[in-house]
């Protein structure tokens, strides 16, 4: 069995790595950590985890001294990474980190995010930094099974550069004519209660957020220049609509060449083949949110509009699963040798 | 491996219980059978289940003549059980019927229920009916496990039952003062669109319905009136809000002695010894539909009024799990003596 | 001109009785004032009043320095108003207040509340407590017409206390059989955000809270000991719904006699006769929160159980309007000799 | 006064405009027209406006037998219009038409759209078709102050059309760079109940839809076509999102020149002078849907990505307001000399 740590268990990437992992036939929970509520059973905080998960949060300060994990999730802020993972990987621990501090394998290229959140531009474990691997499996699938430390990809992240990436190593737009148009829903936030996500603010509210740059516009331009061979920007409109989880992307690409829509979907289809968690939609077929909705899939619903020679991908991820836990339990997989779908190989519930 | 057939599968209730079996370790499903959409797969109806249930919809005037299951639930409405379930336990099929048709035992009960309901007062198979038991395990347990045909109970039914049963049992309460208050989510109506439940008309909206007389009462005052050795009449009051799974039942009963709130804490807590489903709240813990909801577990949070000396017990239920598909699968296992928590033991996600 | 000041304009209640004002024939706004954003237009904390209200938000502290209003809407906690009012009185200004300062006639009914809120139990103005009103205008209009203070009532008080009020007047129902099961929207607990209100959170779930007490229970069993010449004892089950705006309670009281539906409808449209917001639905109508949602009316549906003589009303009000910004505009209309419905006489919108 | 008439009043567009109409200082309304319900008050199918609105409905098909009004507003589906508008406009009335049967100005444009959604594509009224105007008051005031018919435009078109108007008219952007991406709340789908708005359904629930071409399509392109002097192709992306009023369309288009974000608001403000329900956002503020839910305005959020050089306007409106029925009485107070703001001079309510 793999021993694991959760640390930052008690926020929502906590509890949804913790719920994957108590289902996962090949993992221990070894501890839940954070820096709050420590000595609390973890179902005092998660009452629906009442008889499936009463350990008490332990405290992340003493993390070091007790039994080495074979591996962390740090389901933690921009900054802890960078601070835990060098003694972790010295334990013999390897990490899945959830924020942006193991996406970026330059400094220069973390410098650049670093700066646009408003952290210090200079990383904590540059060592580590270089051998890290963007966790999305569907591109890094290898380096991920090697990387001591593994840059969970962020959300919006996750829906976009599966959107575009085969389209893009393709060749098949235009690399200047990129735009994701993606929608959130509001578990995305965390679990952290602001004046924006107030039920009353929040219901039958919509809105765009962020269109000076949000921070996970960084990661997806580099990820897609290099299928790309050259540096790409994007236009990138992060919105919030009144749903717990799930994001709705649309990726806009003016294409090259007159190909069909079977030709574009022949090359999405070529590029997920052996993806067990993308799927890409049936000819005719539409895309819902409620069809990934609690589970590890990425529906892709390919679309042409032959009239403007346009390219219209919509890719639908729950923010939570694919787009965090699932994705983190997915890398723990390649990087274990275990089935890439072990303890992940289940539909969500409907309605 | 126990054989099943799910009859009606195309409603919300026929989904609830294909999911729950298809990640059941003694179940192999043999045809999911409706009157509409045959001939399509399962998840061309609820696309969430690609690639776990693309099995196709089978014509249900034609399930005799396959192969007959071990086990058949009936997710049809009113009316069609009774006409079902003789032929399928003539060839050695067990049943959970989801309807009205075997909640009562005599037929003298289900011609008051047939009448509310403006449903013709005969049953149709009388025999079947002395046989059958009303299936909330924590009440029939040992008759369940005999039982030819189970008629699975309702969903506000559950919640209320599970929340009096204990204090009717043991006398606590004057028999003359029960109230339930119940708000259900939306998908207990089920998945036919009527204008109540039309999104714009639903959401930031809420009612009381059926004051005069909803059918589940009935079910309701026959189970605790055998609890209490005499016939009781309960002020039931059902409610709709903008919820998608999930009762919240108030159950309110006048103490008949001066009994503190842990006396009444621990009738309860003997009542459900044993009872895997059903979680009696920690003293100073609350209930909420969050903790439940996509589980087969019923929360009751008992409270006690000094002032008035009244009880209130509020009982929290998935209405399509413990509610519905839960409680059949649980009869299941019941029935073919497996472990009653099998392919239920687990919770729901959250958030 | 009625010339108004609005204190704590920031919260949903002040926002509530600013749109309210800005529409009302009567009334010029003289001043928002409030102890945060000083200085920030109201439509920055409102964007769907630019245009409309783009007033500063001026500080508190300084209101006394200004021209002296008309009246005063103390949208404040509790423990601000008894602060306020006298040096408000002082200069002239009548005032409608919010909180539970000026709701209890008597520095012993006003200790009794402040106890179970955990606040100091002596009265910071006993001489205006005594000259106060509730202002619960179908009970006290009179009353309210002459009063230098108005102690506008609890949203849960409003909606009880019309549902219970003409029954326990006429002696319908046992006093000591009142329960009021009570479902309210979120606005009902302010701006503030917190974990339970967190859209993730509070979307697809509800529950019960304080069972061993809710606040307004006190003015409740007050309002309705008066009517009824004795001491009342109230059974009351707050509870939170997905909803914005909308209370919905049920009142449950055993009736005395053998009266029938007809009987128990006349007495309520006797009691409410002239009261232009309350509207007794029609024999086979049923109520709906979406009747009253952005409207001062109230709505009751009376029911009446014979198999268990038991009466059940149904009430119906938005939490934000009849609950509090709608009560107190309408308490202001009737101090200063207006139309009752004066800058209230509007449906609300729907969907 | 006015006198109007609704006809198709039973429907969210009816209900809509005979809202608005109540409250309008200068309009009689003569009677509401249906097919269905027939006799019924209009209350008992919108029970909010009890009181309000108790006229009975009453036959369309004998509208022409009562007294002609001054304007009749078509609340109908397609083909409706065509059938009802000339026997109208001969007896003296003006017409605003809900449908796409007056949108058009030319056969030939009607074609293309009939052909579109499936329809005959030989309009009915061809002489009155060539004499009607596209009711967008912010670009034909002029024309709608005369025409005897006034094709109101549909909801996403309303929402794209104000948000990319300034931008081509001025050729600022690219004319075949244009791409909108929608997000409607369910009200837009009217008032029928089905699967996809189911309430368990649609919670919850986001999806794009008619991604091969929406019928609204046609008449945006005809209008931004004109504004720019030659013909424009758009790509559309209608989505529904659990939203129940508002639309939030971002309209996309690459910058022809190296113009500043001063310089794109500019020329919004410019062509927006005097445009009494545009609100072009001021520098630093974001939209937001609570913002215009409820009432008659177009909130516009202009964005420019300098990295990308693409223009990103954001553009808010309720599509039951500004969307439909709101336009639609600003189209009758143009038409009849009135203030352009009669009768929608209000902000919504929030929360």
């Amino acid at each position: 069995m793999i021993r694991a740590k959760i640390i930052g268990a008690g926020g929502y990437g906590g509890v949804g790595v913790t719920e994957l992992l108590l289902r996962h036939p090949n993992v221990k929970i070894l501890g839940l950590y954070d820096i709050a509520d420590i000595g609390k059973p973890f179902s005092a905080l998660y009452p629906h985890l009442a008889g499936f998960c009463d350990l008490p949060i332990l405290d992340a300060a003493h993390e070091a001294d007790s039994e080495p994990a074979d591996v962390a999730f740090l389901a933690t802020p921009d900054g802890a990474g960078q601070q835990l993972a060098p003694g972790l990987v010295a334990r013999g621990t390897r990490v899945v980190d959830y924020s942006g501090d193991f996406r970026f394998n330059t400094p220069a290229d973390y410098q650049e995010y670093a700066t646009r959140i408003g952290r210090n531009p200079v990383h904590g474990a540059p060592e580590l930094l270089a051998k890290s691997v963007y966790g999305l499996a569907e591109l890094h699938r290898a380096a991920i099974a090697e990387a001591p430390v593994v840059g969970n990809p962020g959300c919006f992240a996750v829906s976009i550069i599966l959107g575009f990436a085969p389209a893009v190593k393709a060749g098949l737009v235009a690399l200047d004519s990129l735009i994701a148009d993606s929608k959130t829903g509001v578990s995305g936030a965390g679990k952290t209660p602001r004046p924006n996500f107030h039920y009353p603010a929040q219901y039958d509210n919509m809105y765009a957020y962020k269109m000076t740059g949000h921070q996970h516009v960084i990661e997806i331009e580099q990820q897609l220049s290099r299928l790309a061979g050259q540096r790409i920007a994007l236009t990138f409109t992060p919105q919030v609509v009144p749903v717990c989880r799930g994001i709705l992307s649309c990726c806009y690409g003016t294409l090259v060449r007159d190909v069909s829509l079977d030709d574009v979907r022949q090359v999405y289809l070529d590029f997920y083949r052996g993806a067990k968690f993308v799927r890409v939609l049936p000819k005719g077929a539409a895309g819902q949110n409620a069809a990934v909705r609690g589970s590890n899939f990425c529906d892709l619903w390919i679309n042409v509009d032959p009239r403007t020679r346009r390219m219209v991908v919509i890719s639908h991820i729950d923010n939570l699963m694919k787009g965090q836990a699932g994705s983190a339990v997915q890398n723990m997989n390649i990087m274990f040798g275990l089935d890439e779908t072990a303890g992940l190989d289940r539909p969500g519930i409907y309605p």
